[in-house]
């Protein structure tokens, strides 16, 4: 593991304290279950009411990036001020012999930092390159690239991958001793999000191929 | 309609300023989104920070119910305090001309308010069972219900469904018009979470059968 990869991001805020097991702290645990996850939870407080607000980030070494209209409220309310980013992936659902051993697999991570606005052209241009990547690998250069218009009317925010965790839960369930005598059906229902066939729109010409691999460009397939 | 089902969980923090007419208040479009989602991601704020954390939700009525061990962290900053439960279902890629326009097909919920204990034994019982019967229909009845030491070691928390918003985006891309003579494929890539075949654990007894229906019972396949 290369230094960058075994690299803390831990600190007493991220540190689990439920089920410590689970937890980790390395950029090499954390980084994939970023980038597999295909939206995020972004939360946030105004006037101490939190907010959590579904969006797609992107990450590009150990920063995340996320985006949206200048006139968002949600950018503007994280700008400059602490929030928390959060992805779950749903792996499957762990079927105990008692209801209280009942569980969920899953991979998850939480982020907390300060996002601020990028406004350096470059990376600005990188970040939007990242974000339409992430949905479709090639896409970027399959599509029209963001006109000046779009660039400026686009608030794109950093946040540093520099406190966070990983919470991850594997394997079958884990019974009380006394109940493994019990008679029940226990294990684990897989669940996978999976891409059905791609439906071009009413206005794409007739005889225009789906220009992607579904198996490996497309969302998370390509992580699996 | 029923007056319940139409009944309004609008108010001024629940009212989407962006994209307005993807927004909807009403309980007939809030519950069964809430419904669907196999897990939510619930904010909250300590000490200025917020922290979003995926948990199980279950839905009774207009009542939201949330649970976890009686010295976690998170249900202890929640209780009597505000808080924020969002669920999102993802549906599809969209895939626009633009790379401006790419999109995803999603229905999400925001739910606002504040979560109390629940004290009284029956209700706490009901949100168990609520919960269990979720993530799989009819599994309560096919495992070992709670004992008093769970039951007691397990905190309920009951969060009123009055102050609500979903939204949902639907359909193909929406171009610029001038993009629509591009000659780019543009549509939507359905998304769906699916079941795989379920893997009984080392423990369960040769030649017992998955007793429950995969196609209708688990998780969210039966609202599809």
């Amino acid at each position: 593991m290369s230094i960058e990869a075994a690299r803390s991001l831990q600190s007493d805020r991220t540190t689990l304290r439920r089920k410590p097991d689970r937890g980790a702290y390395d950029a090499a645990t954390i980084h994939p279950i970023l980038d597999e996850a295909l939206l995020c939870h972004l939360g946030f407080a105004v006037d101490g009411q939190p907010y959590v607000i579904p969006t797609i980030h992107a990450r590009v070494g150990d920063r995340l990036y996320l985006h949206g209209a200048v006139a968002n409220r949600m950018l503007r309310a994280i700008t400059d001020a602490p929030c928390c980013v959060t992805v779950t992936l749903l792996d499957g659902l762990v079927l105990a012999r008692s209801a209280f051993h009942h569980s969920m697999n899953f991979r998850s991570v939480v982020v907390l930092g300060t996002a601020s606005e990028v406004t350096d052209a470059a990376e600005k241009a990188a970040a939007f390159e990242a974000i339409v990547e992430k949905v479709v690998r090639g896409r970027s250069a399959a599509c029209r690239p963001a006109n000046d218009v779009e660039i400026r009317t686009t608030k794109v925010l950093r946040l540093p991958l520099a406190e966070a965790s990983a919470k991850v839960r594997t394997g079958p369930p884990i019974d009380d001793e006394p109940d493994y005598a019990l008679p029940w059906w226990a294990g684990v229902i897989p669940l996978r999000l999976v891409p059905g066939e791609p439906q071009a729109d009413a206005r794409t010409a007739a005889g225009t191929d789906f220009p992607h691999d579904l198996a490996t460009d497309v969302g998370s397939a390509r992580f699996r």
